[in-house]
């Protein structure tokens, strides 16, 4: 069956995540949805990871197969136009191209990066994008403490407690603060992330720049291996998955 | 009595504009209720115009008088600070200033400025910050109607159509079309403006953009002095007050 990659981003705040479930919005339910009724037949997508209720997505990525007659149809340019147009105006696709058979929009991924913003004065026009956090940080101290995670691979201290994932272990290959006009970002890469890891990574961090915590704390919240050691989770509005970045082009 | 100036913005999705009316909420009623549980009395703010239901604000000044005796108290650095805490997030203050007692916020304001934003590509997180208006547009013959704009006076034809003004005359001093990324951005200032005059005209220019009108067709609908001449009004949620000129600093 001829396979397509999708690329779209959403804004989260009406959906309970990326994936399908029972009882909730998601914004897979949405897209599965409106693409089936424009494809005639029953559409499921498979996207490139999942994001917890409320995260924003600028980049993500969803495969999916159709018969060849439905092919026929859809690989034409105003299926994206039309798509656009059936879809709420919290989700907006950029492409829909045709992939290998054994490409995979997950397993195929290398590496996913995402960005949490943080807004120091009230912004109006950011409600929902942010979180306003007015006090006062040291984010100098708060990028040596981003150094640190860099040097360890197994991040449990910072995973949701009943997570069922067979590993840990993570392959962080960025992590920066960036203060921009008003303004303060933290952008994380890694292969894979646990669930809640970067908002319990944000919260942690917020608390070395307020002078709650040293920042070579950080060396043993993450080898106690315990989510308790950690800090409060930052709200999901300020978290973003960014971009994924896939070993060829898509 | 001393008399302060406020300057705050704020997104005006959940407001029925700036000024107080029964059974509707508005952005000087919450401002009131929270300026007056603050300074411990009755405080009435007067504001430098009205916007209407949607519409958002990223410079708005309004005026207020207190007693003596509460001067003393919100002449500190932070009654701004705990103020903002007070609001909710869409409503942000900036300052809050002493001024003469005969200062007036919206008589003494020499020219407001209005911006339209459009997106042009769908984009999830301006949803409620732009219009989303897709179509082919030729900018360069919607800024040859926009300067015609600038040689008349008299914009009834924008006007919603039971205003009780006394003058529909409006000197407009700049009318400009500009594109920016995924943006297109309309900006006007003039000393004055009717209700609903922006987004008639910025749904007029639309028209002209995609040839249904002339660019020259300006000056029958203007010349027209009739609402029903012009063209449809573009939504509330796309508009901003940009900015308020007064002819000396405050």
């Amino acid at each position: 069956m001829p396979r397509y990659i999708l690329k779209l981003a959403y804004n989260g705040a009406a959906y309970h995540g990326w994936q399908i479930q029972k009882n909730a919005h998601s914004v897979q339910a949405e897209l599965n949805e409106k693409i089936s009724l424009l494809a005639g037949e029953r559409i499921n997508l498979t996207g490139c990871g999942r994001t917890d209720a409320g995260v924003h997505a600028r980049a993500f990525y969803a495969h999916f197969d159709v018969l060849q007659e439905t092919a026929m149809r859809i690989n034409t340019t105003d299926f994206v136009h039309r798509l656009n147009g059936f879809l709420p105006k919290d989700i907006v696709v950029f492409y829909n191209k045709p992939v290998p058979d054994d490409f995979h929009a997950r397993f195929n991924a290398a590496s996913r990066t995402y960005r949490y913003y943080i807004t120091r004065r009230k912004d109006p026009f950011l409600q929902g994008l942010s979180y306003w956090f007015p006090r006062i940080l040291n984010v100098d101290i708060m990028q040596q403490a981003a150094n640190i995670l860099l040097d360890y691979k197994d991040f449990t201290s910072f995973s949701k407690v009943h997570s069922q994932t067979k590993t840990n272990n993570c392959f962080l290959s960025f992590a920066q603060w960036e203060a921009k006009e008003n303004l303060l970002i933290f952008t994380v890469t890694a292969d894979r992330f646990l669930r809640n890891m970067v908002r319990a990574i944000v919260g942690t961090l917020l608390e070395v720049g307020r002078g709650r915590l040293s920042y070579n704390a950080l060396n043993e919240i993450i080898e106690a291996k315990d989510r308790s050691k950690a800090s409060y989770s930052v709200p999901a509005h300020g978290l973003f998955l960014e971009n994924i970045a896939y070993p060829f082009d898509i």
